[in-house]
């Protein structure tokens, strides 16, 4: 599969087209499995990770047809393109770094990611853009059935799926929808959301997953625990509160314009013209200043954008992405002027309303 | 006189048009008089400061042909139109908040002004663009000369001419210039001007004079002693040292230019962006943002703007400039967003180099 062909291209999840997408940028399903008979990656020979590597990939072969997935050796690949993978959420940090025979089968549209000899010898992965939960476990349930057509998953009668982390063991489900809310953010509330979700259970992680700062004001919330429930619990939580927040975070951004409108519109515009003017941007800050630009889109305060371009843009903005489509290697100020460039050229044409 | 008529008028001191305007915005000649047989205005009753002021606005009556003057009556009238010829520099910030009988005499292109009852009697000013000490003197000493003919000053053998504050005795000759310094204060070299200056006996005082912090960058220097020297001793001082920093300031941004021009042109384009952009604007940051735009205009990194233009802006922006422009009183939030209207209407055509 050629990489080169995805950077012009936006992934399902990124198309902003999903329920209640002015909020939740994406909602995300993760299985982890492991083959039987198998150490778990961590603890696996070269030769026997080479064997995973080899069964997985032939399963997936199998599948070109009624899945579309195509496999990329991820080993193989040089870190720019393995940085392009995670900037696109199809691989994990820590695959990209990873060693030996490892990889990641991808479909078309991004929809389905299945990562093989990452922490465990599978990972399963659905995105779709709003919030659709729902939809995204029928699909990973659908596609983990489609595998184990092929393979012997590790599971215990006891634990349920064995995974090489005790926190995944059970269902092995991780989900988690990306939310944007810089609503919350501005009035103050969004630690009072984080410490309600806490009891609940749920994780909220930053923009880039585990360990990452909350940067743009997005959050990644999530089921922290798998095992002793089933999958419809696991969603269920989530189907009980996300959609809370979705309400919270548009009253909050209602309460702004209502009452602040004036300082809600300047600083978005302000971040458009720092955008459409700068010769020099780094990712953090072109982060934070889309971030407005994309609440500005929502409440009609920018014109000529849609939310699909500002999420491709958030995107196309990270470091790989940008060296791929500058079609070369850049450094530290050079990285930082043509992302200042590009992102000149791409909001010329919009306007503050 | 009728204010209205100056709003939109650009006082001959920021046409930006004299020598070194890139880097000096005005000279500036001040002569404190005093009419001999009177008490300081300080220490004088209000019959006699009303003689005084009756004396000296018969006197500018008759100087009207020759100098061009106009009086206007300081103490009748409204705040904002006090507050409008302080940021004019027409009349001082105390002279505005006086008591009792005091004025003003201004030509039509405001290059001189005569205050009456200020902190001295007579408080004569001749303002020009760029570096042009000498004409103002030239300017000043006429109309000292013109004034003499239907006055006695206070004047003493011994100590020269007496001024109501010890400071001002002697020539009662204050020359200044404001200059504009960004460069300096990037690479880090103003506060080693500012001791030089300060052991040549020159003072350094913000944008809107004694006890005001510099901001945008801009610095006037000016003599601090006036006693037991002549005028020539005074202007032959600053006009050695002048030209000094005129040339300093030149070599830091030449040595920006070279070595961070990226990080300058950035800086300044932002500037241009967040001026065209924004919905509200203080006038703190305004300055700030014209600065680096000033900058960028002399050094042609921003197109479609003059040097009086951005001169006359800094102006306009002021909170009384922009009530009288906008024609009615605004407060504080208002104010902001008018300023802010103001600069993207008055910016929309010009783009960065």
């Amino acid at each position: 599969m050629n990489l080169d062909s995805l950077v012009h291209s936006t992934g399902e999840w990124l198309k902003g087209a999903g329920p209640d997408a002015d909020v939740v940028v994406s909602s995300r399903i993760r299985l982890a499995r492991n083959l039987a008979g198998f150490p778990f990656t961590s603890r696996a020979s070269p030769a026997q990770k080479a064997e995973v590597e080899s069964i997985l990939r032939d399963t997936v072969g199998r599948l070109r047809d009624s899945a579309g997935l195509q496999y990329i050796a991820v080993h193989a690949l040089e870190p720019l393109d393995c940085q392009f993978l995670v900037e696109r959420q199809l691989i994990s940090r820590e695959h990209a770094q990873g060693r030996g025979p490892r990889g990641v089968a991808i479909d078309a549209d991004e929809r389905q990611s299945l990562m093989i000899n990452e922490e465990d010898h599978l990972r399963l992965q659905i995105l779709r853009s709003g919030l659709c939960l729902e939809e995204a476990w029928n699909d990973a349930d659908h596609l983990d059935d489609l595998v184990e057509q092929h393979v012997t998953y590790a599971f215990s009668e006891e634990f349920g799926y064995l995974t090489a982390c005790p926190t995944n063991v059970g269902t092995g489900l991780r989900a988690s929808v990306m939310m944007h809310l810089p609503g919350l953010v501005m009035v103050g509330q969004i630690d009072k959301v984080f410490r309600a979700l806490q009891k609940l259970n749920l994780t909220v992680r930053g923009l880039y997953g585990e360990g990452t700062r909350a940067s743009g004001d997005f959050y990644q919330i999530s089921n922290q625990v798998t095992l002793g429930k089933s999958e419809d619990d696991i969603l269920r939580e989530l189907r009980a509160v996300i959609p809370e927040i979705v309400q919270y975070e548009r009253s909050a951004r209602t309460a702004i314009l209502e009452q602040k409108r004036d300082h809600l519109h300047d600083r978005i515009a302000r971040a458009v013209g720092t955008l459409r003017s700068a010769r020099m941007m780094t990712s953090e800050e072109t982060i934070e200043y889309l971030s407005a630009v994309r609440l500005g889109v929502c409440l009609g305060l920018v014109e000529g954008l849609t939310i699909q371009t500002v999420n491709q843009l958030f995107l196309t903005v990270q470091p790989a992405h940008l060296q791929k489509i500058h079609g070369r290697a850049l450094d530290g100020d050079d990285r930082n002027i043509v992302r200042a460039n590009y992102l000149r050229a791409r909001l010329s044409e919009i306007s503050n309303n």
